[in-house]
């Protein structure tokens, strides 16, 4: 694989140029931060599980007709990734109350909520990533009104195929992040990571955390936990 | 007027029964509370001013069709309205950046919005009255998605005609809060009060704060600003 250039270095991820400008690559690291960059590690392995979970599900996505930016996977730790901008925005889909929304709505975590609960999060470092609405959307031009029906819309299908295919696997969806980019023809397309960092996961039977919020939480045996994940997906490791 | 019964006291108003049972008789106090009551004071003149603004308010309204739960004043600081039963929702509709809304999104106070953004504050004191969205309040079951739809729709007219005729009066809307009751058939009425308490006014010319902000910021002159607004809107206070 040629070296690209780097193109970006986020939180858990790089991102490098390649040969082909519709094409990057995605190089997942073991760093771990929460809490707006406040607490930070390193596990070691994670970057390893990050990007095989990835790659099985936005595989898993398009194969149930939900497009994304995946490629193919490349190494451990690396994938191929359709070039996508951005959009400062980040998704969630909630089956449960925890985190930020067991604390906004005074609910016990793990509480069920009736229906699927969409939110937006304005990506902004600096403001902390703060909820906002459809209108808060619409004045700070962060996504057209189509551009949002059809990123909710995706959202509650990624979060039908995931819940189910992860009950299948005795693991209960609590809630996901998402994001979105739209490539070079103003496209919009299902983009980032989806992982034991972006998701909730608890096991069905003891409700035992199997995602970040071991690391949040110091709860230990972090990337043990995204191991388990990956092995109730099938996952092996040895390429 | 019959000394009926206490039936709500909260921190600017206090409801009394009447002799019937659809009307209650409101009570404007001088007491100010800011940053979820944390703050206090006493500012003698504020209940007067606030029950004769928000009287004439909800009268204008009503003049030009959007119905409330104002009945009559009755004296300075008291006056009749139908009783309802508050949802445990602030609406808030906002014209340019303030408050609130500057520190979330990031934008200078002051800066003109391109459209009215609606807001939804889950009104619970013990929560800090936190921003939600229309997914939280259908999982709260705070209101039903027609309620929402018509407290979007009234909030916006009610915007649309307030902002018309403060502008006529020099008096830029910036912002404000409604909030809203159902009565004993379950119709959806625009109640509570509508006032500097609930409203940010600057002077269109000088950009000073007529409103609550006085309080919150320790600018002084607080009930004398409330007074320029009652004298803005042609008011006397000879009864």
């Amino acid at each position: 694989m040629n070296r690209g250039e780097l193109l970006y270095e986020g939180k858990a991820k790089k991102l490098f140029r390649t040969e082909d400008p519709d094409v990057v690559r995605v190089v997942y690291k073991d760093d771990a931060t929460a809490f707006d960059g406040k607490k930070k590690g390193n596990l070691p392995g994670k970057g390893e599980m990050n990007n095989r979970i990835s790659a099985f599900f936005f595989r898993y996505l398009a194969k149930n007709g939900v497009d994304n930016h995946f490629v193919r996977r490349l190494s451990p730790t690396e994938q191929l990734v359709r070039k996508v901008k951005i959009l400062p925005l980040e998704v969630v889909v909630r089956n449960r109350a925890a985190g930020s929304l067991a604390k906004r709505l005074g609910l016990e975590e793990g509480t069920p909520l009736p229906r699927p609960v969409v939110e937006f999060y304005y990506k902004n470092d600096e403001l902390g990533d703060p909820l906002i609405n459809e209108d808060h959307i619409a004045v700070l031009r962060l996504a057209t009104p189509d551009q949002l029906e059809e990123m909710k819309n995706i959202a509650l299908r990624v979060n039908g195929l995931l819940m189910e295919l992860m009950e299948g696997r005795g693991v209960i969806l609590v809630d996901f992040k998402l994001e979105f980019g739209l490539d070079r023809d103003g496209r919009l397309l299902l983009a980032d990571e989806i992982s034991p960092d972006t998701c909730r996961f608890w096991d069905a039977g003891t409700e035992e955390k199997l995602d970040k919020d071991r690391f949040r939480r110091d709860l230990g045996d972090v990337v043990e936990a995204y191991r388990e994940i990956w092995r109730r997906l099938g996952g092996e490791t040895r390429d």
